[in-house]
């Protein structure tokens, strides 16, 4: 028997590579001579660094940038050395986790950060990089991080905007000559299950401003200086890039990523599965192990378990999903190639009971869902 | 597929026969097409009057009779016309759960109430019982049944002993003359866990008798007066029946069913399933599905999951075991016949939520592990 274990993390509980490691005990419990092939796995959300990271044989490697509000952060990022390649979640700069409720602004803050993260990557030798989109507080359609890596945005006047997505309002011009020449040759696979555009009642500011701190009326302000960013890009770069699915994601930094480097954005689930070569992996398994902390009608929404068995079931091979939670009407998942939706609790429980017993009722509901595969 | 569907009922939550239900409908909902054979089980304790006549096709009747106390109660047996079968739990009437802990004396509580019951079953027509003993809050040896069924037992003086375990100390002997005469040909199967003796450091008065209601000192006394009822026992069958295993069930009434009805005690759950011939359903069955409230190690001390699956080991059949409970170490039981034990949970959850969403959760958990059996 060849098992492939491709489960997320399960949040506050266990990592992707926990949950692999619980995975493998519960097969190897009941199918000693199994193959167990792991792959942690993520959806470009949080701990998409440390699973492809140890997916792919790389370090974590930390960085001193600044986060939103120009606070020093130490962030972390993934790197493959033998692949030059970079995992990075903006969050880790730009993140919302980063800045007290009380403290959020988005005409201030700026994904400044994120370019000091793809700069460091840069200088360790990275030549790919996979972005995980989400997460940010910023709202300030990736001007931070443009300025970063070297671009100056101008006002009318010739001088530098301030950071923040405020500032915006009052771009006259971009000048990317001096942009960090090491990015013309750098692939960015960007990772986004967002995929509202740039600006408008869909767009980043209308969305997603409210919960970085903006009332109705900095709504209004910050799409009308987006807007303004969408212009100047355009009568630059000759596209139009505002209207792109996932332009509005994490703030606008889609926008940015789509307009000015070589990037490529797709569903997180599905840049991951690529980076680990999780179809391959499948294609000569047995049985599929997926999970995550909890599985509903939600997990439709890109989440990974989704992607895992929609890989499975392209090669016919049935995937087996586990659970802290089943949510009511999970069923519907059954239409979307998982075979088994398997919940992980022994018993009642209590939420921090739950989580501290996470993987040995993992590896246990693992072990039970075996005895009743070694039937066939 | 053949499926027995062979559950306990899951205490608080729902019955044998609602949990066939249950898992029927899981089944199913992924077989539509299977052959579920129902049969509710128990293992003489609670529930198996319920249990018993769901799955012989009896009805309950209820009886006017006696608490231990002398108080009216209403107390509830099977009775199976066909079969001319009653099924009594001695509970129903000489029960602990029908005594307030501070009105517990097993000096004075009598099983006349039990008499009654049986008495009531005779005058149905039953010619075979099925007797659950458990749960009592007595410790008069089965003297108050036997005089509710006519017998006497009179001290030195020629004079009827009143009720209760105290009075046995004065016990010269025991008058059978006036016993019911139906009871000669009746047929007794009495369903006990139980294999204590009646009398010394492991018998009634010792283990059980503290529970209800009795002090070291009394303790001494019941045993002493136990001892006396003993040895008039023996001079009057010729038998010593205080050193057989289960003589001190349920306050020793073991010892009066084994001393002067037709009687064979053996362990409930093999009582149960010869009655409702589940060997012979097993037979030719692909997968038996059973359950209980609770699953651990405890389980082996003969509760139903344990024998249905010693029972579908004979035959070589499968057996998934659920419960709302899987509880640590339980997987000794794998030792003992189950092929996987599921909890049926979905998620975090308190005991009330669990205990009312059993029977969903149930249903589900059986319907998740038929898509696993699909595998095969």
């Amino acid at each position: 028997m060849k098992f492939v274990l491709a489960p997320d993390s399960f949040k506050e509980s266990m990592t992707a590579t926990e949950a692999v490691a619980a995975m493998q005990r519960g097969v190897l419990s009941v199918f000693p001579d199994a193959d167990c092939v792991g792959a942690p796995m993520a959806d470009g959300g949080e701990g998409t660094t440390e699973a492809l990271a140890d997916a792919l044989g790389g370090v974590i490697v930390i960085a001193p940038v600044h986060d939103a509000l120009g606070r020093p952060v130490s962030a972390r990022y993934g790197y493959v050395d033998t692949e030059r390649l970079a995992i990075v979640e903006i969050a880790a700069a730009a993140g919302i986790d980063l800045v007290a409720i009380a403290d959020r602004d988005p005409r201030v803050a700026s994904s400044f950060g994120v370019g000091e993260l793809i700069g460091h990557a840069l200088d360790r030798g990275a030549t790919r990089f996979i972005v995980g989109l989400g997460g940010s507080v910023t709202n300030d359609g990736g001007a931070g991080m443009l300025q970063a890596l070297g671009a100056h945005l101008l006002d009318a006047q010739g001088q530098d905007l301030p950071g923040g997505g405020a500032a915006l309002a009052r771009l006259d011009r971009i000048d990317l000559s001096t942009l960090d020449p090491r990015l013309a040759g750098t692939t960015f696979e960007i990772a986004s299950d967002v995929t509202n555009p740039l600006l408008g009642a869909t767009g980043a500011s209308a969305v997603f401003g409210p919960q970085k701190g903006a009332d109705p009326a900095m709504v209004g302000e910050l799409d009308a200086a987006l807007g303004v960013y969408s212009t100047v890009i355009t009568a630059l770069t000759g596209q139009d890039v505002a209207a792109r699915p996932g332009a509005g994601a994490a703030g606008g930094l889609g926008a940015a990523f789509l307009a000015f480097f070589r990037a490529d954005m797709r569903r997180g689930v599905d840049v991951v599965m690529d980076a680990v070569h999780l179809a391959d992996l499948i294609a000569g398994a047995d049985c599929v192990l997926t999970g995550e902390g909890s599985i509903d009608s939600q997990t439709l929404n890109g989440k990974t378990p989704l992607g895992v068995a929609e890989a499975a079931a392209v090669h016919g091979v049935p995937v087996i999903a586990f659970a802290g939670r089943i949510g009511g009407g999970a069923e519907v998942l059954y239409d979307h190639g998982f075979t088994a939706l398997v919940p992980i609790v022994q018993g009642v429980s209590d939420l921090p009971g739950a989580l501290a017993d996470g993987a040995a009722n993992l590896e246990r509901a693992v072990a039970t869902t075996c005895r009743l595969l070694a039937l066939r």
